[in-house]
């Protein structure tokens, strides 16, 4: 039988009702309202379709490398990359794939010597600051959904380099790339990378396709027998899929009410596991939600 | 025949000499000196085999964290990781091992309630500082090859979270794990962990086994049948081993002249396929070389 409480016992009750919950970051995703989610083009999503069933998905950066986009999509369209593999895995850096020093003749619509766009102009830009120091610029945030470094005295901004941000393959300078070679960061952000390399978009779905790959032996990160390289199937724009067939995303808008509160709490973690919170975030430890159109 | 060469010819064959190569990270750790490079002790060495062939050596740290790594080290002795397994890969995150959630008591030498090991004094320590600002502490820097974030006022230091490194599984606070269940970051450096989970270490030998496992599909990057957890032969330390059978790991000296320029040339890469340098790096993107014993 359930004892008479009295008003001192009552008190302590009260005193150990649960604090209401610290918020996660997964609850501000989950509870963020419609207004604050951007759905992304179909034009602007690369789907690689692997032989062993996974799938990724790159969501491309027109805002930032428009000459190299416009390449890629070509040469998507095009079928260029019929018999393309992941032929370069490196620990802790980079998966690469692509048809690997072929000498296939350019598909037209194809700028061969694109001009270097591994940086912008900061005009015109709407940045979100991050509001903590970043030790590769000046300055560091976000805008349309993507993490960046600038410079507001410079005038310029770059997308950075992190995990899951996808770059084209060069040779040295001034080569730039076509787009024809792209890797995917697998590991810690290589920033140094930053302001020397063309960015083009990040995986937002199925990192773990490349990330969970075998590590080729040879330098860099290439396998040492080309049999190990990993076959892709297709190479497409989710544009060219009839409209039944396509996946829809959607990344949370950066200039939201609901991202400056999912930053705030990514830098301060309070949630049952954490005692200590951090008090500040990396640029790349922030990791811009992105999801499956509900 | 070899011409004569006059003056003005000779003078431009030494203007087109080739201007020195930049340095490359890789050339300074290849040119360090013996007296740089310091031996880890064969008991700062446990060693994961695992059933694929792959092998796992991870440093331990006594002086950050001397009671979970006593633990570890009873552990390892006594047999009681028998049977152990890889449980849960999490893309961007970490690979944890151990006998999840098993009953079986502690060996003699274990110490089941270890105190929160998160940080350790500042007092003692002799702190190469990184020279860039870190988002996560008021200090960031290197202390005896590791690196290490700390705070002057609070007088205290911590092991960072990078890449590689490995902590301890616990539940929520105040628990602090034994060490009975460990994981290793596979992604970019989770850095909120910092002073909220007890860091013993750190893997300096096959990473790459761990970082390309197969992701767990459940959350937390649990595997979703057990016959999915990957085999772990065994788990001991390098001292347990006959002396001929050992392998032997120097780490180079954060206190050298060595690493000091290591150090500038990671924050500046000027070699050839570097154009903008980044004037900075952060803590996690140093890397302290490790090798072995030449």
């Amino acid at each position: 039988m359930r004892p008479f409480l009295p008003i001192a016992a009552a008190g302590l009750l009260i005193a150990a009702a649960p604090a209401p919950k610290p918020v996660t970051p997964n609850d501000i995703v989950a509870g963020a309202p419609a207004s604050a989610w951007i759905q992304i083009p179909a034009d602007d999503l690369l789907v690689l379709e692997l032989k062993s069933g996974g799938r990724v998905v790159i969501q491309l950066a027109p805002d930032f490398a428009p000459v190299h986009v416009a390449n890629i999509r070509a040469l998507a369209r095009s079928g260029y990359w019929n018999g393309a593999t992941i032929y370069r895995v490196q620990d802790n850096y980079v998966a690469q794939w692509g048809l690997n020093e072929s000498d296939k003749p350019w598909p037209a619509g194809v700028t061969a010597k694109p001009p270097a766009e591994y940086t912008r102009a900061l005009k015109g830009l709407k940045v979100r600051p991050l509001g903590f120091a970043d030790p590769y610029a000046p300055g560091a945030g976000f805008v349309g959904g993507w993490p960046v470094a600038y410079s507001a005295k410079g005038g310029w901004a770059n997308l950075a380099h992190c995990y899951a941000s996808v770059g084209v393959g060069r040779d040295l300078s001034p080569d730039t790339g076509t787009g024809g070679e792209l890797y995917a960061v697998i590991g810690h952000a290589p920033r140094h990378l930053d302001r020397n390399i063309a960015v083009v978009g990040r995986v937002i779905d199925g990192i773990g396709e490349l990330s969970s790959l075998p590590r080729g032996t040879e330098a860099l990160g290439f396998y040492k027998d080309k049999a190990q390289n990993v076959p892709i199937t297709s190479i497409g724009l989710m544009s060219e899929r009839p409209a039944a067939d396509r996946l829809v995303y959607q990344y949370m808008d950066t200039g939201s009410a609901s991202f400056a509160r999912y930053l705030r709490v990514r830098a301060n973690r309070k949630d049952d596991f954490y005692i200590r919170p951090a008090g500040g975030v990396d640029l790349c430890n922030v990791n811009v939600p992105v999801r499956r159109k509900p």
